[in-house]
């Protein structure tokens, strides 16, 4: 049903992954997704998500990979933070503000590269200018809410795992619809940040799903969800 | 589709409404609906929300008016604490210990109808011994919280726009999965309250569902979301 590894159009420079229903004509719906830290555009979570958006809705589903991440190279100063978040998790210190200054390091760089990439993807004759949505979740949300809160073409946006320090004000800006993943017991996400982060929206249609369990835990039911969110939304 | 007022058998003494699917035979999944105060067995909200049920799953759907409601008659205590909510209301006073105190009231024969209710629902050929499902909110979650957590047919719950004082020490006791509805703004539950009770539930599988607006204000996409989680629960 899915033809994979389709890459984005060299120009653009960053490595990518599409993801379009086999024999796809014509303008579709675009999911852009965000990838969370440490991890990259292929990752199997990402894989899994995206094949079931193209297959069961007809969706395009794109991933890059973000700044210094996946294929992208690393400069000194990504070095640097990365062995400090490192440390920080060995020694089971709060990691809150060197996870969000890594986030804001990347965030205006991974806005423009999502733009160029969505600009590119929208001259493929199959998937075309039809309308957007974003998933991203820990990172991808971080790196996400501003991408969102500058695009109008994005429509409808599943967020969550991530909390106020990094993009709050951002948030504020957002209007579309929204469904925020909240781990009730997230180990790196204290609960009061994700509330803030959920108030922080301007969306007048915003869900918050919480469930129990650490960040990395969220039920596979949440996946059933977001393809239901973006059907709705976008098909 | 769905046949409609057919009555409980007449020795329970309640009266109710059953919705079952045209043509139904045999033992089906049946969902037990908990009214909101003041509301009764086959108020608008109710009789939608089952018509989905029954036409979209196949269910068999019951609701019984609730002690004092819809057609059961009141008490001198009944009309006094109902007297006083009233004046709370009006007066613009928090009137979360009256509200706690009118559902402590109920509560016990109201497990007691629900069990009896049960009981003769599944001596019903069309209906039979299938997996019981729950949904109340406001009144019918604090009402329904002591019922389910003493009834093991029960297999899966939706519940919401209702805290902590009534019902904590049941909702302890109940570990089926729960989906929880949570008005984000609402006038009447304190938003610490409604996560205390989420907090309390000793399911391994709960949910939260938390969206901006008042009590009253819960969005249509809820009933589509508790209609797939009964689904996957119970179908």
């Amino acid at each position: 049903m899915v033809r994979l590894r389709r890459r984005v159009p060299p120009r653009a420079k960053i490595p990518g992954v599409l993801w379009t229903p086999d024999g796809a004509v014509g303008a579709r719906p675009l999911i852009l997704m965000g990838h969370g830290g440490g991890r990259h555009k292929s990752a199997p979570g990402m894989v899994a998500r995206a094949r079931r958006y193209a297959a069961e809705c007809g969706f395009a589903v794109a991933a890059v990979d973000a700044p210094a991440h996946g294929e992208r190279p690393r400069s000194a100063e990504h070095d640097r933070i990365i062995a400090e978040m490192r440390t920080h998790a060995q020694t089971g210190k709060d990691a809150t503000s060197v996870v969000a200054a890594f986030h804001a390091l990347l965030a205006d760089q991974a806005v423009l590269e999502w733009r160029a990439v969505l600009a590119a993807l929208q001259e493929l004759d199959h998937v075309g200018a039809g309308p957007v949505g974003f998933w991203g979740v820990s990172m991808g949300c971080a790196l996400g809410v501003p991408f969102i809160a500058s695009e109008p073409r994005v429509r409808a946006v599943v967020l969550g795992l991530s909390g106020v320090p990094t993009s709050a004000e951002a948030a504020a800006r957002i209007t579309v619809p929204l469904e925020f993943l909240v781990q009730w017991d997230d180990e790196r996400v204290p609960r009061e940040a994700s509330l803030g982060l959920f108030d922080a929206f301007a969306s007048p249609e915003k869900t918050l799903h919480a469930n129990p369990g650490k960040h990395a835990e969220v039920p596979a039911f949440e996946l059933d969800s977001s393809l239901r969110f973006f059907a709705r939304h976008l098909g």
